[in-house]
């Protein structure tokens, strides 16, 4: 602000669809990341239970739980089934499960979200896989310290929604030098930003998000090209030692100078 | 025998790899049977728990258990897996669990047979499939009374094995008419002859097998037939009134007559 | 209306994307439960051809045509899939099947819906599954009487689509403890509630897509949670002694209460 | 014979499953290549019927029938599936069926071998694929001229067995720049060496297939070679001057050197 | 015009979906047309490399890149993974790249489009589809002579978009009966009526598609289908003379008749 | 030796396959632990190239070369593609190659393994998994240092063969606690013991593999066990004293005491 620059904000830019066009490639990454580590931790170095999670003929392979079934959910559980997990899918969207049970017929297992199915299903589980995210908001602590408990020994649980808090009572927050710890027995992997692990897979998938917008503002300048595009517009946070996104601005407890009144005199300036 | 007729049996001709040829389609049908029969038994009106084999998504299908993954058993789980239900084959042999794991990947759980392995998954299983066969023995029980015991109410059995007695202890031949029964609120399908539910397919594919046996003989004539094929020849069990198959015999408390003799008789009123 | 209960049918709640969402796990449910009862229905002792849905290698398959893509035609092609049935799918949408088509690959034909092509597929129909429904109008009449003459004997009708009024001629609506009737040689199975066969799926199934309004009811009151959801208002039938739904109303021949009257009515006597 | 070569014929060479290994690579590609010309004949401008072999949704796909389930059928199969078709495999041998059936499942059917079957079959088939030979013997004319006359106008047969007279009685071989003829409206492809389209993929194919043979001779020198490996003598056909295959020399009406004799001599200067 | 009729045409004909209903069967068969036809060019006597499209085990197979990952593309990417090829699809719009890979898992890659990125790809590329459009508009030249300059000898480019231009800066439209021409060693299949090739699987798709319009126009007369269905009014070109589709009368410099007035005076004759 | 004591080693102890069945167990899980290793080795702290195994829509996975398709390399495939990677097994057996195309179709590549095609191919590669093993001899090198000079920076190697001193001639053994290190910037994991990681799965599999060799000893007692079992048999390496091993007794220089000599002495102090 003090610097007087013209700032879009990665997290703010929209789509037509709704959803954050360049905070999704990241779900996509951490969502194929979590099985990985999740094997990973399951070793018995890493004070995992020491099993494979594929399992090999004659012995089952691990049981992976998996906590809701939107971008980061549905490509964890292609990777876990990829590795010969068997895996089960909790969301309370039945639209959700139908999308999910229609990509990966009997290869996993449906169930609808509630307290009392997630308390069951935790008791046998062997990974278990957060990605609930209710965008805008603290996530839902919906596994408690006390399900913790009746897990087994051993067992691993990957908190991809750490970012917004986690989605475990249990999960802080960790880093990649020092990834995990444990808690009653259970192996806590919660590094905050799980894409920084594969930074050359990251920053390809970030720069095809981001090339078209990058290249309207080269090609138009900034004011028309967010003149023309509203979801590249609602990127803008601060423009002329003004923040003019409403969210930001409250949060910082200052003025929000609105986004139209930023391109009025932008454009009167230019003329 | 008293009508001096020259009979060949179905069941004791052999084949070069060792199996019985015309008795295997029949396993091969009476194992994908056998998931449709459970299914119908899982019917609340067939006096089942009322659910549905592949269930849906947010509601998780049937676990099956299939004891043995032989012939019968491989067509059992991939018709169940087809229908959607959680499939795991138990096997005593490590070697067949590779084959259907590499047949069947993620779609289907392996587990090495024991004893204690089978008492702990069916506490849980909505379907269990028996076909342990061990050719030319009598079944083994693989799941006693006590272990039936422990079943959920509703839960179903079917017992393909039950021709040769059944692998489970509370198991008894039923018919297409009358073909379950109830113990421990367990359903039974026990129908010893499950290929007659589909005859027209059964036919054709007794056909398919007999064919070049048939062909042989016709050609032939039924001597040299069976001097070029000692396939077929292991098939003689009766001729001018003496039975030719040492196990048969044995078991009839009569004298043997030895297939050479049967020839050269055969062989010396020809010319 | 004369207890004064304020009624809410499942029948008319609505949802964003324009289906019945209390009425579809019923579908899905009816979709999945088509192929086994068919198949059940191809066995001898049922009176139809006494052939196995999946065949065996070297007898073919049974042809299997279904009626509709729909949510239930979908299911059932599934299904009918997995048991190794061969399967065309008939749709008058090419829209539905190009969706049929990506979904099921070279395991299922589709066909364009015309009186032409049905009639000429039909002649060599094993399982006819009839799904097509038109939301809130009768069920169109695709096969004729005349039609069904042309099928084997012993082929098979399962008409989903019998709860409201069935996509079959010579369709009349069974029960689960009489399914079957025969016409000219064709079985036919037309059980007017499918899904009660399997109720705890059902009923699960039923819980996962009503517990969302429930606890909005729980949590708000019912007036306050129809207010801020339209889908839910949607399904206030009865208030008051009134009914609010227009078309109910219609077919009674009684008045309407307009739903925004009953809210009035209702925040008045609140305050 | 005159130049006193000693010569080694890739078609004698044998292996220890029984096959032909330096023959079994050409069988693959004129089986994969089978539907690829199949589907160009079936264009119009070929003479063909005018149709896609994989259709578009709404539209059925061609009706492909493969001749035999050996090396050519089996990779025909994968490749007309691929492309979309509707496959049906025959062969006499149920357990080729079974393998056929487990590799392809619901996307193959399988139909055992018969004079009725074929002709029921070939009425309806828009693209016939050829594929049986059996070794060292003529290949049994499977289609005759009459049943060619039941077939569509403007489907196809592609003869890949004409190299060894054909399987239809109709087939006579063409060559890559003149492929097709038209026998009763029927396209007939016979082209004698269907591998020699793709030179590149046969080439490296081959060399693959002979390498390990090749290395023996030039680590070892010949005789030593071929007295390790009786596989690699059988190739062994001029030596000397003499011929040393027996089938070679009956065929010419030549006197066999024995093998053992060439080795004889061999070893004897060797020494 | 002079002739005074009332003219519909297919290519301005809508759908709710925003494409054009009746032009999209051509693009899904000229889509599954393009590997089959570039498999062909690959042949050595067409010019190609001489290789089989989907290589044989100890062979790669072929590398086919896509240009375009829209209707076309993936049915050409579904075709040429079916045929054994190893196949990138290339697309400037994540959110295709995202479908494409939830519909082909590993068996396809997928590349965000740049021009460097294709300038890599395009050098080690045996078979280059492109399939880019820009409706409305001409087609991108992707891929620049000098490019073409870099791809070996003997490598092949099916452009699909040629009826818009073509996507390649070398492409000039051929016919079926000369289809093909060389560019620096590189063939080029650049036929302008694809889907003619195929035309009676064209005719049907084309028929289904047009079916309800037909079908509208025939019970209701076309003045009254038009007012009830906007997307077949935008369908009519011309009336009474006159242009009414402002786009053609621009193109051929003659002034429109409005829609609405075309409707105004035909309901005044009418009445 | 000196305690007396009868030793059985896992080692030596054979089946009618002609394989080593105690020892299976751990290729197994060794080759599909390997695509896990690898994936975190190519992550950026660990020294990779910082790349996601199976990339996402847009980004291309890793290049996955596997040297050897027995075992562990099938396994290690398996895995590989399950995770997304883009994956090519080199063997020199063509047989293993279709076996391998068979299971793994568009989804694998496979090269025959000649030393140019590896050198071609490794400058490409992400992760190079080395599976190759000659069983009772020195495993070859066949990638050498001046092909690992050739590999990108942060590309990886898991030497799977390397308990049998590994087929890179960079590798040399690591241990769990400290399984990495580079050569020429390329990611070296040698662990000697791969599937300690999972002593929980291992000892499961091994268990499975042993038990009927063990419930043999104990229902029969040794000598009768080994008697009517000689694969049994051949795992006696000590008796009384002296090494029945040849080859274990040959390594060590001492005299062998025949088997049957162990059994004569047995058979006699029994009776």
């Amino acid at each position: 602000m003090s610097a007087g620059a013209t700032c879009i904000a990665y997290e703010t830019v929209t789509s037509s669809t709704g959803n954050l066009p360049l905070l999704a490639p990241m779900s996509e990454i951490a969502g194929r990341l979590a099985p990985q580590v999740g094997a990973q931790c399951l070793e018995k170095i890493a004070g995992g239970r020491g099993i494979l999670l594929g399992g090999v003929p004659g012995v089952p392979p691990a049981e992976v739980i998996i906590l809701g079934g939107g971008v980061s959910g549905t490509q964890a559980a292609q990777v876990a089934i990829g590795m010969g997990a068997r895996v089960t899918v909790v969301d309370r969207s039945v639209a959700v499960l139908k999308r999910i049970a229609a990509q990966f017929g009997s290869a996993a297992t449906t169930v609808f979200s509630t307290r009392s199915a997630i308390a069951h299903l935790i008791r046998d589980v062997d990974l278990l896989i957060g990605t609930v995210l209710i965008p805008g908001a603290a996530t839902p602590r919906l596994v408690s310290a006390a399900m913790v408990k009746t897990m087994r020994a051993g067992s691993v649980i990957v908190d991809v929604a750490i970012d917004q808090g986690g989605c475990c009572e249990t999960s802080r927050a960790t880093t990649h030098s020092d990834p995990t710890y444990v808690v009653d027995g259970v192996v806590h992997y919660c590094v905050a930003n799980m894409p920084g692990a594969v930074p050359r897979t990251s920053t390809f998938a970030l720069n095809n998000a981001t090339l078209p917008f990058v290249l309207a503002i080269a090609d138009k300048g900034w004011r028309r090209a967010m003149s023309e595009d509203p979801h590249l517009a609602a990127g803008l946070n601060v423009h002329e030692g003004h923040i003019t996104n409403p969210a930001v601005a409250a949060a910082l407890g200052v003025r929000t100078l609105p986004i139209a009144a930023a391109y009025g005199e932008a454009v009167a300036r230019v003329s």
